[in-house]
């Protein structure tokens, strides 16, 4: 259930079965010569679409900017700062409370973010414990979840893909995209595999001056030719199932 | 061409032969009983699209959440404050011109847009105008451009709609979601029909509380039961049209 | 009934009749080289005045600086950045409110304040809209006017300066401020007439460096030699006559 | 020589004899009920024309609010947050400092603005101290000079008013505003007289809801009853002289 | 080498062999009825003093409050809100990184600090790779290092503790505290002990009052009764033992 | 009583019998070549757990950095921005305040940090003032105090030093450091004599470079090899007996 696509009627009704809801929020930004600079923002996306279709769930619109500073070195990426990340999620979350939602499930597609995002979350209990929230602000419930942080999707990553697996640019993800896009993603991958000599290297992550020195061709450890759009049916249909279980726990706890 | 469907070396080689791009803006907020709540992310987000076809423009994702504070008294709206929104553009802008990116063409679905963007331009000049840009950031020029700003989709929603265009719901914009997303466009139509009670009231617009006062089911001036996915078939095609040439002329210009 | 010539008892009592208030705001930037440096601060700033003594309302401080990125290539011409702006009207705003005033009219005399005053409106409706405004703050209405955007003076600059009104340095603005301080505006006429060529073109505005370029004596689409004191006069009689009902109307009305 | 009344040019042959400006800054607040609200900016303001006048400075547009939360329980009164005024403050200096203006004289009438202003100094300073400024700006310079503290008006407040002088509302700054506005003085002494019951009282200053409990009619110290326009005369005659004197060693010190 | 203890000769003659640094960073903030409020701050600190010894490294003064939101229902925890605690770390890196630092060891104590710790690294490199930097900025490392991020003291506290270690007011940082301040160490266990009823609960951590509802004296899972100065000790000398490695390999690394 | 060797049991406790707490405030900037970086931050420290021994007031952690960025000239200097100073010590009140603390007296070492302490108890105000504080925020009284501004002080200083004392590495305060630690401080003054060539000269405040220039060692107007232990040991008694007075006085003032 895609918010973008209800009335404000059909979130009048969803209210009166749960105020949780579910936000994906990646990065627009390059995943080495063969991964979509949209990776991180399309995997999230194209999951949860799968978890609200299993259990009803609304999703909010992706948040497909992120806090991707370090990959500036490659044409494409795009980045916010992080307290203007910040500023974004504490508004985001502040509209749909006034609304009734009190649990916010964001569906994360980008390790870059985790630190920005849960600072952000920070940032809105603050709001709370410092006595400035709006006075009809319910207690509320942040929960960022990687959506590769689920065990079928570390194992069959492992399986698949081995050490080539990688951390950025990685098989997993690729191979996610592969499948959602397959034209997209087979020209990708035809027109970069000549552009990925074997595995990536692994370092710090830091400026993207340093990064690019690093990580010439914008991939950490990873070997995405190995990435496939089987591979990725598979990775979807594991990581809808398992994803939809933490959903349902955590719309439903205590 | 859509970013996002890309990889870092197609960006590389796209800044060969323009620096120009566009970045598709809307806003997630109310439309009535029966408009998407995404409708002015998915109006220009679909324009866009059509238009990067046609003319090999390259697209930025959608940058789906607006300033939509007055909607907030309806369930499902989202805003960013105008503080946010202005932080939002200047880093994004900032990011692209960081690759030779100079050319922003925001393609605008949302009038309550218009003040937070404009005056992100101007906040993103003034780094020029002070000298704090970036030592290496060339010359920029940003356009916001409302995709219904063109004579031929003006003389069309005239022609079909008549007073009943509207200014907030209106018929043009729900015939294009209409047009672009038939079924859920169906579903929207039959469910909201009833809670549509003819033709909206005009007003001022302030606060949320205020807004919701005036504007009970949240149209203003429309009546978007006389919207149609045939109407919005006939804008879609004039729209990108003429946007392809402005566009064209704002790559081009001098 | 300038605010800054009243004690506290006097808006103590005004408070009882009226909860509007008049702040005219400007900037302080180029305008040729016959124009004085702060007309569009001086030309609200003496309306406002005419309004105060005909309507009995009460005028704020004049805001005499705005923003004016663009024409920081001029000697004299001072910037607030858009988010400074923003902040000034909230502050301005939100004093007044805490007294009881909910009505405030924004008389404008810079059309580069146009965005970033419209933002700050919904920065303060934001605050209602999301729940962080004082507890104790009634709804507010904020309106910005153009001094220029009535009929009649629209009409008047028509008549007498047609093609040669122009955008910026325009023959009404100058003509009124060279009525109102009418030694000075002779000095400036003299001095600067012979540096400015005929009608000054058009273009966009992006930064300062490129405004220069474009508009290298500061002028836009304006022949200021035909600004004049009387004509001056006329549009002072008309402007104030027309505002007045205006504000009578914002003041009173539902 | 006012700013305001010059064209473009005129600063342009200024900026070639002095890069000193002064920049009269005050606020708007309850000055008892016999004081102008204004009184904190007309003060500066009147005198800065004095000083303009016989040595040629150039003289900014008044920044007419200033920080002022403490006067906030009295109608009328506005305030800027501390923050604002520091955003407001950086943003006159750096538009100036573009121009070639390295000494900044802000003549002040508003003890509340003394550490505002001072900490705005300092955050412009750390631009060059930590490398953000413009790579343009030349070193700055940039003094705070309160209008009363020269030996000659301090002596004659002394003199003249002994004990009542007090420290807010006192008899000189109300005596001047007398002087330069004589009609809307004495309606001001003669309505607000019977409002002033003696020598008011002395204590901390706070918020608003303790400033108002303490100073019942917003005096603090004074008998403003004192306050005459012949006073008024002689300590704008005797500031003009001993603060030209003042500036002119800061605009022309090594 | 406490740069508190030092001159400036020292600091530019220190620069001449190293530009590392360890920066303490803790929090001050309940830590159960047993614990110190300042534990998180005292452990890093003293760690850091005990590293400095052995390696000769220099020692920033210790940052003693960071982001303890969720602590405030406890009297004596502070918090910095996440933005601001990232404008600390942003001004600190880039005041030492004008003297020519460049490699920043942040000793951490505190859990509630990675995310905006982090992010506010991201907003320093940003600097760099968005280009607003000063000119003269080295390329920098900055490295978060929780003190208790070592295997030697994970073992022992797993030893020694076992499932009383706990993640909040943990035995290990309790006896940290102990061995350091040993005579308030014993007047604290003496006064809390009973007040300690056995093993605390887990949970997540949201806000305020929700994290005093759930753990009402304040720990998390641990149970502190089982902290001893002796233990302390132990975990002093594998701290000072490992991290020093740690350090002494970052200071050096490529 | 030392908040950082508390639990918060004992600040329960606490606060049944005072609101009030010490919070010193202090700097990490040079202090000349015999100077510590610290004494700023370490003055205030001492003295205010000799106040806190003596009278049983609660201490808070030392701010330890403050306004310096005159100073980045030295090495080891570091600033925060005013800004950041201002966030940082709103959140240290807005936090104390939450436990019922409304009493905050600021120990000061560091003249630098008048302004903008200054400013942020205005913008804490203001929060008040303006309606925006937590509603359950008690009316604050917030005292900046500097040590050194009690008359015993400023008779010994003037006794011991004479004109020798100066302004910035004053003996005074070098005097109190060595007291403090005289290890250290022998070292310093062993390795900073020879560099410190009499008495330095007076002058202005304004960006580091400037400051570097005009003060080439970092003193202003001291000659600090007059500074000794025993002249700190006496000042030392004398501050901790007077402040004592003003605490007293301010914790229970009406």
């Amino acid at each position: 259930m895609k918010l973008q696509h209800c009335a404000w009627p059909d979130i009048e009704a969803y209210l009166k079965r749960s105020t949780a809801i579910i936000i994906p929020i990646g990065s627009t930004e390059q995943h080495g010569p063969t991964g979509f600079l949209g990776t991180d923002a399309l995997c999230p996306e194209v999951l949860a679409e799968g978890i609200g279709e299993r259990c009803g769930a609304l999703i909010a619109p992706t948040l497909s900017i992120g806090m991707a500073q370090h990959h500036l070195g490659f044409p494409g990426s795009i980045t916010l700062r992080p307290t203007t990340l910040i500023a974004v999620v504490q508004d985001v979350v502040n509209s749909l409370a006034r609304h009734g939602f009190d649990r916010f499930f964001f569906l994360n597609g980008h390790g870059g973010n985790i630190a920005s995002v849960t600072a952000a979350f920070s940032e809105v209990y603050a709001e709370s414990s410092l006595g400035t929230a709006s006075g009809n602000r319910p207690p509320l419930r942040c929960r960022l979840h990687n959506w590769w942080d689920v065990p079928g999707v570390k194992r069959l990553s492992s399986e698949v893909f081995g050490a080539d697996e990688g951390s950025h640019a990685t098989c997993s993800e690729v191979s996610l995209t592969y499948h959602a896009f397959p034209e997209a993603g087979q020209r990708l991958a035809a027109a970069g595999d000549a552009l990925t000599p074997g595995r990536a290297p692994n370092g710090p992550i830091r400026d993207a001056d340093d990064y690019r020195r690093r990580f010439p061709d914008g991939r950490i450890g990873s070997d995405p030719r190995k990435a496939s759009a089987e591979a990725g049916a598979r990775l979807y249909e594991t990581a809808v199932t398992e994803l939809s279980e933490v959903w349902k726990r955590f719309a439903a706890e205590d």
